[in-house]
């Protein structure tokens, strides 16, 4: 392929609207244009990336026994009414109606249609077990779109369903894909992306994981220990710390006039926010009934472990005069009726604290939960905080990083097939529900956060394996006779032995041709020049700048092959 | 792949709606499964072909220079009401909002998406001639889903794109296109499949092909000559006839009591269909005024070229008493006031016909439209019929057949460049709008069609260039340990040379596992037996019957693989 042939134009300028390293490389690159919001074309040099990863991906699940089917992107509402998810998720679910006015939505992801698909087929345990996989286009409503392929409408995902007739034996098949999911980011370039332990959000189940490539531009935190392998999605961890208890004194109302904050209090009575509770008002979105959440006063509410527990929908509340909350100065004694109370267990076992006391400029110091509330039971709601204790090791030894999704494994139980009435036969003659596991990559997205991760100033760095092209050709005055000669030459023979070339041919200056190259972001890079011919030579180098060389034009040729072969075999994959 | 393993069901019985072959024989071997009305997911087996199939398209794409891209399937509806395609396509164009309240569209074809991701990017004329194409899933709301995958909503398909700096640079790409098609065709084994001249239809331009599959299944008319290579869809094809002028006479009004039709009229007039006037009433689906069309009484009206003459959407006339129309009366004279009135070309120069006299119970014999009427147009909006006139090699032989549309090519001209302003620079600094091509493919289509067209009563003969397997090993009584070894050894070998084997070791009975492997239409099987391996043979067999070998088992394995590599080979494929 030419450059001057290649559909796609490069720009200097950063888009406006760019936000992220790698959305004004892909942006400036020419790889995708937008379209709409959150939905991209992908140019030319963009779905050469996505072919590779897809193909990757396909690998490593055929090695897995999985077995490609597609479904479709458009499915009757009814479908997603029998698994109860019509209804329970929010807008993100597209919804529409066809000519005839039957209801339908857009697949945001295919659960539902895998159970539709086996149910009658896998009908007797001899079946068991399988996994059936697509890869397709899914449109998801995002209300946030962001990062150019990061966070999108319109994406190409691959997506996988599992069937068992055991916990046993999804648990297996579970650690299989979960290492099968390892191989792939490893064989695109990206070992660097961890699992962690993850919430089960709208998909139900219990056990999940989500991989993470770990960057500071990614929008999920997660939880890690210094000392062990433990990680986990914000959202699933565990807020475990070492709690002060405080020494015990008698309960005192006392005036603070206008101290409405944690950090008020502390400098208004001289004490840390350890020593004090928080209060958190939030609403149920079904009633607008009140949640108020107790917690210490240096923690935050993890909502999502918030609405678990609550089993509901939940938003910031809005206090009114007429809801009988004194903002700024709640605090466990003397709430209106009907406010549904939690208390987290950083609270658990303090002796005494400083927490409002429900009237105007006012709070209690000296709170003692259990002697001047009772019994109450603690439930884990905050976030996990930096030196907070490891689940895993128990040592004060949690840190915190941002993180962007690039897939997820979950262990989904009988969630749809009870719902959807999926049965097998067993070998007891009994009916039963099949067990599945389901498992998440968006392709788009790998390859945004592959160039989010491997890039310099001037370009994405490609991994080999998903790179557009293997080697690129960069002939300095290919007007030249002799340039012109060698640059077909070798161009012609590394085509043939099955590498992949770009060729730069164009009547540009090398400053051009150069600032192109490094946003084709290629792994090597051939340069042909009239001096260097002059020499006998041709340079040879790596995007990545860890190799350079200047070798006789007759020795490139298997120069560049071995070393195009050599890098793709430490990705395990081949021409 | 072992059968026990598949992902798949096969059944004896043929599902309810079923009305084509091919249909039943995918419903009854577990290719397919209905999701919704025309919304179906394809099993593994399906997906094995299709990924040939779109193979062997990317194949012939990048061979005439494609560069392969990805359009989104959701699309701003203001990028249709650019092309102005927004208001004038009907309800198969499907429309909704997303969560906030933008129109949107699902694509059912991509021009629109071509022409803004060029825009600005081919902004000069050394950029051209350029192609673009993608495979990717499209919905259509269909109203008359049908057969399986031959008529569905939602479809994979292949549309490509190409622009242009002049008329002629467009006419050698289509033809290299449609090479490109013919090649595909003959790859995927339907070599049968011709090209026949068609209406542009909803798409604009002008010269535009269809490539047909001829079946009796298919739902389009095809007209052909026997004496030359001239073939046409029938939306598209000139009504030439030879008239009989007749003998003038004076014009008579005779009474006709309840002749409503043209049978009855010449059976009351003696008088042959061709000596009669028949009148087809329509109204414009925008105002319902009424049109009425004059034609020889033997003919049709062929609605596609009458509503491209009319420039308007119509349909079949309601004829209300208001109307001041005698249904089965009508003739050219005496019309109310505001009818549209086109008279067929196969009227042209007729001395004597009978026609409605426009009163009840009335008719005209001798009418001549010269001399009684006056000089008319005469337009050509008939059907072709059997024995018609050839318009390329004028010979009265024409026939007509049924064909399944497997792909189609278009020269779109500027419709789109134009109506969404898409200009590049010429070399002499002026602007102008790319002249544009357009050609598709329907992958599952194709794959149904190719099933339409090579199957037995008891299933598929898949050719092997998209058969979902090469070789399909039956191993009789894998039960017995001699079976199973040379059945293992077999398949390990072919696999380890590259050849796809699906191998059925369940313990069912041969006829069983015969007839399973007939739906299955893989096209070498290898009978494994008790029988033969006491005899030291294996009993090799294509699914197409011409060709049944028995073989000394230390022979079958170069047999087999040359046997596949050569049929590859003939269809220009490799392992």
């Amino acid at each position: 392929m030419k450059v001057r042939n290649l559909v796609s134009k490069r720009y200097k300028e950063t888009p406006a609207d760019c936000i992220i390293a790698s959305q004004t490389l892909m942006m400036r690159g020419g790889y995708i244009k937008p379209v709409g919001n959150g939905i991209f074309t992908l140019l030319p040099i963009t779905k050469r990336i996505t072919a590779k990863i897809e193909n990757i991906i396909r690998q490593e699940m055929n090695r897995i026994d999985g077995q490609e089917v597609l479904f479709p992107v458009v499915m009757p509402a009814d479908l997603w009414r029998k698994s109860g998810r019509y209804d329970s998720i929010g807008s993100e679910l597209l919804r529409f109606s066809d000519r005839s006015g039957a209801d339908m939505v857009l697949g945001m992801t295919h659960e539902e249609a895998a159970v539709q698909l086996m149910t009658d087929v896998a009908d007797s345990y001899t079946q068991y077990p399988f996994m059936i996989y697509q890869i397709q286009t899914k449109f998801r409503d995002e209300p946030r779109c962001r990062g150019g392929l990061i966070r999108v409408r319109e994406f190409t995902m691959k997506d996988a369903y599992s069937f068992h007739t055991s916990q046993e034996d999804l648990e297996r098949y579970y650690m299989r894909c979960y290492e099968a999911y390892n191989r792939i980011y490893a064989r695109c370039g990206v070992p660097e992306v961890v699992a962690v332990a993850s919430d089960s959000g709208m998909m139900g189940g219990k056990v999940s994981h989500e991989y993470m490539l770990l960057t500071d531009v990614g929008e999920d935190t997660i939880v890690l220990c210094r000392s062990c392998d433990y990680r986990a999605n914000m959202e699933a961890a565990p807020c475990l710390i070492e709690n002060e208890p405080g020494q015990a004194a008698p309960l005192e109302k006392v005036d603070t006039p206008n101290v409405k904050t944690i950090e008020d209090l502390c400098a208004f009575l001289k004490i840390r926010p350890q020593q004090t509770c928080k209060a958190v008002m939030y609403q149920r979105n079904a009633d607008d009934s009140f949640v108020v959440v107790f917690l210490r006063g240096d923690l935050d509410v993890n909502e999502t472990k918030l609405r678990n527990y609550l089993r509901a929908e939940i938003h910031p509340a809005v206090i009114t005069e007429a809801s009988g909350i004194h903002a700024g100065f709640t605090g466990p004694l003397g709430l209106p009726e009907g406010v549904t109370v939690i208390y987290d267990r950083s609270l658990e076992g303090i002796e005494w604290f400083a927490t409002g006391a429900c009237e105007e400029d006012k709070h209690y110091i000296g709170f003692n939960i259990a002697r001047d509330v009772g019994q109450v039971t603690y439930v884990d709601v905050a976030k996990a905080v930096e030196g907070g204790i490891c689940p895993v090791c128990g040592k004060p030894h949690i840190y915190t990083s941002r993180g962007i999704e690039v897939g997820n494994i979950f262990q989904l139980g009988t969630r749809y097939t009870e719902s959807m009435d999926m049965t097998y036969v067993d070998q007891d003659g009994s009916l039963k529900h099949p067990i599945m596991g389901c498992y998440g990559i968006g392709v788009g997205r790998l390859a945004a956060s592959v160039c989010e991760a491997h890039r310099d100033d001037y370009g994405p760095i490609w991994p080999i394996s998903i790179a557009p092209w293997h080697v690129e050709i960069c002939s300095l005055r290919a007007d030249q006779p002799e340039v012109a000669e060698a640059s077909q030459k070798l161009y012609d023979s590394l085509t043939a032995r099955g590498i992949e070339v770009l060729w730069d041919d164009r009547a540009v200056s090398a400053g051009v041709m150069f600032s192109d190259a490094d946003l084709f972001g290629v792994p090597v890079r051939v340069v042909i020049s009239p001096k260097g011919l002059k020499n006998g030579t041709i340079e040879i180098a790596s995007r990545d700048k860890s190799m350079k060389e200047i070798k006789p034009v007759e020795e490139a040729e298997d120069f560049v092959v071995n070393y195009v072969k050599d890098a793709l075999a430490a990705l395990e994959c081949t021409l």
